[in-house]
């Protein structure tokens, strides 16, 4: 089995950083980066000196799952992508062998700029490492997808408040009977993120996200677990327990994970993804692609 | 060259119609098949009876231009349309091999059910038949992008004439000086659609089509075709001249003739696409794919 974990969550647990830490001379604390710029935290993240979650780093940029995969692999997995976009929504895709992401940045290099990757081999976790730079091949392409991130500051911005984040643990997260639309030898059930809202909050965070199709967008299920194939509420596949306070009901997003649920499926020799939390943090303004223009178009005033 | 001629406009003229229909026992007009269901409508592009333009066939429901190429040049076109998705907003991709687009209706089947087709070899048109079943290979692999007639639908309906509508004429297009974001060998200028409106419909039509990120979205530029490259506004590269009256400015969209420039400039072995305004016609609702679901999700009324 693959030690498929948690692919986010504001409170992920930095289990295994201390011992990643050790080895960097200049290594440098979540608190240190908080709240700074991505051009602040990149050189960081680049030398390997930070190599932790990356919420609440490079505040207001778009950020991202990532999946690296042989070539050829990557049509069908590009197929999954469009076919499910609120799982997958695909922001952007590198050119085969080119490590630079230069839709997302303009300095953006896959193989050092995420603080840490994990190595699959036929599905199974093999490593955990901060660079791989030694390890990119000529065949691989990477592709990077939308992650709550976005949503979740922007229900914050309008004072909906988030259990998982308030009490630091990983959000709950589902795999459900949502089957995702195959392509290729990738399949399997949506995965889904739940954070516990009042009926009137469910109802402003389904406009709210609704603005962000890139992140995941509006809920795919409000109120009923048993009716996406959810047995125990306090029992999730992934992340934490979330605790329900009275008059709350189960909002549910489509999660990050599905993809990584779906390469777990295709068992390819090899996939690297970022690991859980530990995101690539881009040079897009997180609300941007929603309304993406060519690059060079100016809106002119009407005279 | 590559006969590029437009795609789309309510009002296309089926010149070369006349000769198609007569070779078909049982044709049909458009007069017939206007306002129609797609359910009705689709048996006779199907058998070939009808070859016409889509505009008004199938109301509600999401239209595509339709660009089919080999599977070596699809990753890159994939790529091409993440990476420009207000010109190529992707709405389906076809498995490799698969005439059937199974996420776009129950049995769409890509090989028929677009109305005329057009055969490119390198670059060049090489003909224009209304099935290619014949055609068809086993590396083959369709992309279905979204077009200008869900806007235009959403615009009519809050009351914002079209001129090229009314008018009863092709929409003018424009080559631009805004370069897409190029993937393998596909690239070029963002081709542009331009419709005449007075200020205050610019800017109701700016918001309408924000709603639409899968059929162009909002305009990539208002009032100043010399900052875009076009230098005459009454000179369109495709399309016919549009009058302009009083007050009114000139709103560029992106438009779907972009991968087809693209395409142009790739010179694949082939490329198969519709016929200028002879769409496909999809079983999905055109509002639909910018809130997409997965298939089976329900959100229950909360007890």
């Amino acid at each position: 089995m693959c030690d498929l974990k948690p692919d986010a969550g504001r409170g992920y647990k930095m289990v295994s950083n201390a011992a990643l830490k050790a080895e960097v001379p200049n290594s440098i604390s979540f608190e240190e980066l908080r709240g700074k710029s991505i051009k602040h935290a990149r050189p960081h993240i680049r030398s390997g000196a930070y190599t932790g979650h990356t919420a609440g780093i490079g505040p207001g940029m778009l950020q991202g799952n990532v999946a690296i995969l042989p070539e050829d692999l990557a049509l069908d997995f590009a197929r999954f992508c469009q076919r499910n976009p609120q799982p997958c929504p695909l922001i952007g895709v590198s050119d085969t062998g080119n490590p630079m992401m230069h839709t997302l940045g303009d300095d953006l290099d896959i193989r050092t700029d995420v603080p840490k990757y994990r190595i699959y081999e036929h599905g199974e976790l093999v490593d955990e490492v901060t660079d791989i730079t030694s390890l990119w091949q000529d065949n691989y392409v990477a592709f990077v997808l939308g992650c709550s991130f976005t949503f979740e500051d922007a229900l914050m911005a309008e004072g909906i408040n988030l259990r998982h984040i308030d009490q630091n643990k990983t959000v709950s997260m589902f795999i459900t009977n949502i089957e995702t639309d195959h392509a290729g030898p990738f399949e399997g059930g949506t995965v889904v993120s739940m954070r516990p809202l009042t009926i009137s909050d469910a109802v402003r965070a389904s406009a709210i996200c609704a603005r962000f199709p890139h992140a995941h967008g509006a809920p795919v299920h409000i109120g009923n677990p048993a009716e996406i194939g959810i047995n125990d509420i306090n029992t999730p596949d992934f992340g934490d327990p979330t605790e329900f306070k009275d008059g709350e009901v189960p909002v549910f997003w489509a999660c990050g994970v599905t993809p990584q649920n779906a390469i777990r499926s295709a068992r390819p020799s090899i996939c690297i993804t970022h690991a859980p939390g530990s995101m690539l943090v881009t040079d897009v303004p997180g609300w941007a692609t929603d309304s993406k223009q060519p690059k060079n178009t100016t809106t002119r005033e009407i005279s």
